[in-house]
């Protein structure tokens, strides 16, 4: 545990030569620890220029070491789950020279992803997936009689996952398969959870692996001699074991499984590793790691260096963010509002901290439900709850809501049980394709009955929540993204809509991306042109009202930080072509591309969402040509 | 085990006298065994009659009976799961007397819904979701102080959705909660996984519950007395049960759990239930029941009659299709292309026999995938075999995709790997609300790169799915739907769209629904109206042929068997917008409403979808009304 003073003065000697995984290979045990050492300092210290994520990181690098000593990837195939658990396989497998790009445009991503690197065997950002992805890539090799192996890691939060338990229920014949079950008492909050505390309380019974290690040897030396003396061996040996082992879900569901392996210590590691290759049936080695391992700091409060933003390594004095959030700001008004109606109820799938909860959970500890990472069950929950006339709101970020489309649908929405969704991080997000929350929208909107809201400001927040809870039935939703509100100090009428200044030609947005529509207009009518804006504050259903004051333009530009399939721009276009508007409707959204891995700024150039090509956009209209010839001909005549 | 062959004679003595629940309650166990005799005559004659569920609706007649004997509904509260198992619950509950309705319009629902009585405390159409709802309801009663105690009812087969299990991991602390755990060794298939043969093997040990009980007994009567005393009793008791118990998993997970109850004995369920409500943990009740009990036929084969057609209740035989259906083709198309490419996999989520890989099953055991009722992990695994260069097909209904949306996204589609989704079932269907296969194609377009083929027939059918294999790469969806192709002897040009005829005015569609649009058509050419009609076939993406081809004509009638917000016709609208179309765009979708339970014809009327409307519909055209004039002015000149 060191608080790397020197860091910046030592060189990455052992880590520096690591160009093939051959060279790591012919390192002595000794020399992997200094790897380790020297890993965890280009983590660390990368993390507190960029941002990122750190606790998870610093936890696995004696495990990824270990691995890549072990295996032999890319044919042996490491999958990754989440993959903020990624840096350490990042720098030993060719991204140590341009590490220093982590998290930056067109550099080292977040995450795992096979675009990157033949190393990244399958992609990682959303969790609890490595097991199911494993198993059709296991399988795959066993249909191309491949000898590889598979290795999927995946974390104990993770398995809090239905998914994860779907594969591992189909995952037992899979001969070629090892799971490595990264246990460190926490996914981002704290594992929540029966199947946790029960995975722990196996852990605690430290003494029973190391018997169970020499027992199994002894049993393995027992010849199998004929069809009857095989069976009864079989028989006694399965009586013997059941007798020494206690046993355990993991047995019993047909796996060979090892605990209590230090995870910090590689050289057992690789003994463990060697045991589960050479085991008929597929593997679940429990690693039992510590988040943060190796800087102080995060040792002491991992849960504050999960996703971080940069730091001072010395200190470990995050850069402090004075402004308020969106996450915050809702955080509070729940709160405020849990105090006068106590039917309130919030769940969050282990997202508590992220999305502000962490006072409403302190507050109103018998209204509080983090489910794990448990979508579904997060929403269908939710469902149950309402149906009996509580409240419930569930906080959730955009892009992992998409795995409760199902629930919203059949369990929700059928029923017009009234459940408020609180969406975060909607819209563009700067971790890179797999968070970004721009489906939510278009995948909403297909849901009967729904209505949205979409704040621009906190106050906005506040208002529309308040609605949500009390003015709305049936499924709601308030979006809102990561960071903070929009400068502009705009009044928020309380209407579905609201216009700004006037003209022939309209720029119409929604969310924090109206500030770049409102610069754009400012920045026009400085050149004479007049445009005026509408800010859509319900998003959804479309109003009579807004289709008749767009129908009173020329000129409709539509910008949309959201898929164009499916958005509220084309919602918008097809009741205008309804009602025979014969102006001209322009849309500008994400038009059928993911988006990568950039800052937000940056993808909004990129997607020609930025305040700059607004303009531009708006400077190609044939009203705005049209009235700026009339303009010149009146300053001529 | 009995054939019913006098069932018309004898009348319903008990089962019509259940006015209330409370006349139940007041009847003796013989007469409650007559009543199970009764229900299930009134089952196997109207399922006989309407089709419907049978096998999955004969096997838990007692164990309905006993739970609304000890159990008060409405207020304590029955989940019942996937609610394919609810028949003999309506018939106790107030709707014996409109039984013959099932399933028809307006009449009694295939599924158990609260729309349809208070004793239907959730709704319950797509499996596995109970816990979750029953979670939420338990966790709502305790917050008001109700002493109401909530009974989820799940089979062993829905066990294998991850939901359910996000829910065991969280429901271990709510104490008014009793989980029955249906288990009859099939959902609709045979139960897949190893879980489910965990579940089995404890099960086998049958004289350990009975010991059990009387030490469970034997222990309470210890008496509790000091602390000291108090712990050591605890832990010595803790330690007798292990060695006594075989311990098992829900246990551990903190459940009281009871096995090995026999389900066809009113009794012996009662004294279970009775356990259960007095044990302090949330207890999970093994019910072993027969699919099929008591109608000789199902017993035998339930898997043919889990959801059958009418048939004849004395010689079992069911009503003969004659012709071919989309699943059968597809199920035919498989097995000959994987005969020539050893690449091609099979996927089911526990519906293989329904999608028709029946025979894909028997020939390529090796390369067919029954993941259990797991679409999560059904599609990310395919996308694991993709990746490694499989060619996997995920054979799935429209309605049950919906809960593979996060995962099409992230684990297929951001690395663009070849996964072909053979959806079943696509559009209206006859099942409620809870079934329609109307979602897929607009959350489906959210997806960037995705493809999506709509066969209207089986020729179409085979010539798609080929191509969707070997010309497409990426995610590729074929979807086509329940039952049989049109009639039309349409020529399928291999082309994306095709047109028939020739207009001003045209009118679109796709999949089946082209034959409401080509009869429509047929009737207006013959009152003299000039109409023609597109029929797309690779409805996404749109192309820029269809678009130049659309503009063309004066007026379009787009007419889609789903829903309006992103579906194809919206999509359309909007390209003819960015394209400066001049002319008219009509679209006839299916508009923010949950299509009830009826026949796909009366919802195709109500809906405005059938030929009839659409003839209507063209009919109040501005270009048919000029030209009539225009025809009529030429004839009185």
């Amino acid at each position: 545990m060191e608080n790397f003073q020197n860091i910046e003065k030592e060189k990455y000697k052992i880590l520096s030569n690591i160009k093939s995984l051959k060279d790591l290979k012919n390192l002595s045990y000794s020399e992997l620890e200094k790897l380790c050492r020297e890993i965890r300092k280009k983590i660390v210290y990368t993390v507190s220029r960029n941002g990122g994520h750190l606790a998870s990181n610093l936890g696995i690098v004696e495990l990824t070491v270990a691995l890549h000593k072990e295996f032999n990837s890319p044919e042996d195939k490491i999958v990754w789950d989440t993959g903020h658990q990624g840096y350490a396989h990042k720098l030993i497998t060719g991204r140590f020279l341009n590490f220093d790009t982590l998290k930056k445009k067109d550099g080292v991503g977040a995450f795992i992803s096979p675009f990157e690197s033949e190393h990244d065997s399958f992609i990682a950002g959303h969790s609890s997936i490595s097991l199911s992805a494993a198993c059709g890539i296991a399988k795959a090799l066993s249909l191309k009689n491949s000898k590889s192996t598979v290795i999927a890691v995946i974390g104990d939060g993770a398995l809090t996952g239905g998914i994860a338990y779907e594969a591992l229920n189909n995952a037992y014949n899979l001969k070629n398969l090892i799971i490595i079950l990264n246990c460190n008492d926490m996914s981002i909050s704290k594992t929540v959870g029966s199947f946790y505390r029960y995975i722990a309380s196996i852990r605690s019974n430290e003494t029973y692996v190391y018997m169970r290690n020499g027992f199994d040897r002894f049993l393995e030396k027992i010849p199998l001699m004929g069809e009857f003396f095989k069976n009864t061996l079989f028989s006694s040996k399965q009586a013997l074991k059941k007798m020494v082992y206690k046993s355990n879900f993991f047995n019993e569901l047909g796996y060979s499984f090892l605990n209590f392996v230090d995870g910090h210590n590689i050289k057992e590691i690789v003994k463990a590793l060697r045991w589960a290759k050479a085991t008929e049936k597929p593997a679940i080695v429990q690693i039992c790691t510590k988040k943060g391992k190796g800087y102080s700091f995060s040792e002491e409060r991992p849960e504050l260096y999960h996703g971080v933003s940069p730091f001072d390594v010395k200190t470990g004095v995050v850069e402090k963010k004075d402004k308020l959030n969106f996450s915050a700001v809702f955080g509070k008004e729940i709160v405020e509002l849990a105090k006068k109606d106590e039917k309130i109820c919030a769940i969050t799938a282990a997202m508590g901290v992220a999305t502000g909860l962490f006072e409403f959970e302190k507050k109103f500890k018998e209204r509080y439900f983090d489910v794990g990472i448990a979508e579904e069950h997060a929403a269908t929950f939710a469902a149950g709850l309402a149906k009996e006339g509580i409240l419930p709101v569930f906080a959730v970020y955009s892009t992992f809501l998409q795995r409760s489309y199902d629930q919203l649908i059949h369990d929700i929405s059928i029923l017009n049980l009234h459940v408020v969704l609180a969406i975060d991080r909607a819209g563009i997000s700067d971790e890179g394709p797999t968070h970004q929350g721009v489906f939510d929208v278009s995948f909403l909107t297909t849901i009967p009955n729904i209505k949205i809201y979409s704040p621009a400001t906190y106050s906005e927040l506040k208002n529309m929540f308040e609605k949500a809870l009390y003015k709305e039935e049936g499924l709601v939703a308030v979006r809102y993204p990561k960071g903070v509100e929009i400068s502009e100090n705009l009044e928020y009428f309380d209407e579905d809509f609201s216009v700004f200044g006037e003209g022939e030609i309209v720029l119409v947005s929604y969310g924090i991306l109206f500030e770049e529509v409102l610069r754009a207009k400012e920045n026009l009518n400085r050149q004479g042109i007049e445009v005026c804006c509408i800010k859509i504050n319900k998003i959804f259903p479309i109003t009579e009202t807004l289709i008749e004051k767009l129908k009173k333009y020329k000129e409709i530009f539509f910008f949309e930080e959201g898929m164009k399939n499916g958005g509220i721009g084309e919602h918008i276009s097809l009741e205008l072509t309804k009602g025979c508007y014969e102006g001209k409707f322009n849309l500008t959204a994400i038009d059928g591309v993911f988006v990568r891995q950039m800052s937000r700024l940056e993808a909004l150039v990129e997607l020609k969402l930025d305040s700059k090509h607004i303009e531009k956009e708006v400077l190609k209209s044939a009203v705005v040509v049209k009235n700026s010839l009339l303009v010149n001909e009146k300053n001529k005549g």
